[in-house]
């Protein structure tokens, strides 16, 4: 069968701060500026899901695009949805929210638990001018 | 001369929680669900400025469009971009930052100050799917 | 109180054909061409509810999104989406399902049914490069 | 009948300069910038056409959109297209091609050929952040 | 020479229903749900064409995008628009129309006859929100 | 460190001419037709530059994309933006513009300069349907 990659783009408004609580307060100002502002800022961020997979002869699918929003709004999107990154969102505990950081955190929450076909590719959108993909390697 | 509409888009990054400081927490929980959660959310603003006025026969402009930008940053989103609009931004001091109270601000602020022409219309997206028009009426 | 206009967008997926039943089949190819396929085609609509009213003091709110959300998608969205408009949705039989004729009846189900604030406007997109649009005159 | 508004997108891409040839070079380049560059830039245009009138009730159209598109091309996109606003343009000769001359010419030249319905209003994007609009007043 | 990638977009608007006529009538329903309807819903599909070869050095193009979207417009655009995927297309007979079905189906069509270059990418646009991509493996 | 890749969008406008002067006019006319209109055309460009590497543990961050943007900026963005990519760019002196071709001259200008991280792909739109990838092979 012929390996199709399906990919699925789910949206969630978000508040975060760029920090890295090991650092002091001027050196977190120095490296990430406005990014850095104690009462944070926020996005609407795209988050676009790769799985990649044959297709099943009896359904034509990869994998169904329903059964995989669910699982992806569940296990990531729901859990960041209008809230804080800094603070409210278990799979973030500890770590400094840039985009490089989310995108390799929801890879290893969503990786596992994708199946059929298996995850190839996040994308994520902080703006409609920046984006991380990140492949699990 | 005939009379024109010009537009300029500017974007900024902000968190904010919807939240009225009169009512009970229970009440805010309410009203206004997780847009209400305690520790921020944030958003992709688009911000659009509408100037309405006869064309300068010398330029060809209705109003200089790097000026009007210019002032606008000033004015309105350099005081909100990668800030909390219900902390940091004074020109909604003690205003539960909705979009329609946020619009109805910004005209406040910048219909005294554009010309030449006038300040015909602000419209605000709060995210790709919801946005909010205001006329100064 | 000022006068603000919120506009909410909602998607569904449609199919159609252009055809007057009370035209010979010659006269329907002739004036609607490929839009008149007798097998149907379809679009991903988008559909743009504007309400305008005074902004209620105590939620900051024209009217809540959440609950126009709910209310537009009972009565047309989920009427229409994944359906046929010639064949499956009530608030059209009888009626060619153009573009014009689509937003004037969705106006006819929408306009009493929403409060508080009213009903201004309603624009339909066809393609990203065609839509209509209507007020109520 | 109800009024209805249609509308049309045609994009095309041109070359030009912002400059009025009464003013001197120094006074060009200090009103207009980097727009005024002797070599030209260019722009991929966004041209919106609102048409409003009555639905006729045989076709259920306000006017046939691909006969308007092809009136619209013939007259002012075909005209512009891969060309240069400041030479090659008939309907802009001797007129400095900013945005909103440009949309008040394709005005002059659109309002009287279009029928049935009235050319209602032109929106002219010359970028994703900017566009004019003029109504024929 | 350099091997660079050119892609070209097209769109076209057609109805289908996702069914597999070997499964009874429940089984779709319960494994496709509405996109299973009986009577077809429809979507705005864009086609994006991915070539990669050696820029040629007299014409500095990889391949000429007007010739490739003619080819393109020719093999499968016009055989699918305005028309029923599972009624209409014949590129698609007997095939459940998936959209990954649709894309391998389009490269079938397609690899053998780009020249020069080689077709390297096809990704199909169902909504905004979910497309498929095939690389021919 | 995993390794992923941040991408940063910046636009810019220029003019240009598909044109070959080893070749006759005739030959120039009959290879690139209207885009070799001799008075120029031009475009809204927008260029993705895509940086790949590990994730820095100190920042978060492959690279900071404030300093990205400024040395993509001063490098190429501010050598074509409001110019003539025939005439006034010194990196395209003597190529023909095709996309093809600037993205390649691009990668020339970027790749050794940009670091953390490596380039690892240049995406050019010159339309919003036509587009050219280049890795660096």
């Amino acid at each position: 069968m012929p390996d199709v990659t399906v990919v699925r783009r789910l949206r969630f408004n978000a508040a975060h701060r760029v920090h890295n609580p090991a650092l002091s307060p001027e050196e977190n100002a120095r490296l990430f500026g406005k990014c850095n502002n104690p009462n944070w800022h926020g996005h609407n961020y795209t988050l676009e899901v790769h799985v990649t997979g044959p297709v099943d002869p009896v359904t034509g699918y990869v994998v169904d695009l329903g059964q995989l929003r669910d699982l992806v709004e569940r296990l990531v999107v729901n859990e960041a949805d209008h809230r804080n990154f800094n603070v409210d969102v278990p799979f973030m505990a500890g770590i400094n929210p840039t985009s490089e950081n989310i995108v390799v955190a929801m890879w290893r929450v969503l990786a596992p638990a994708i199946q059929p076909g298996r995850l190839s590719r996040l994308r994520l959108w902080e703006t409609e001018n920046n984006y991380v993909e990140y492949e699990g390697r």
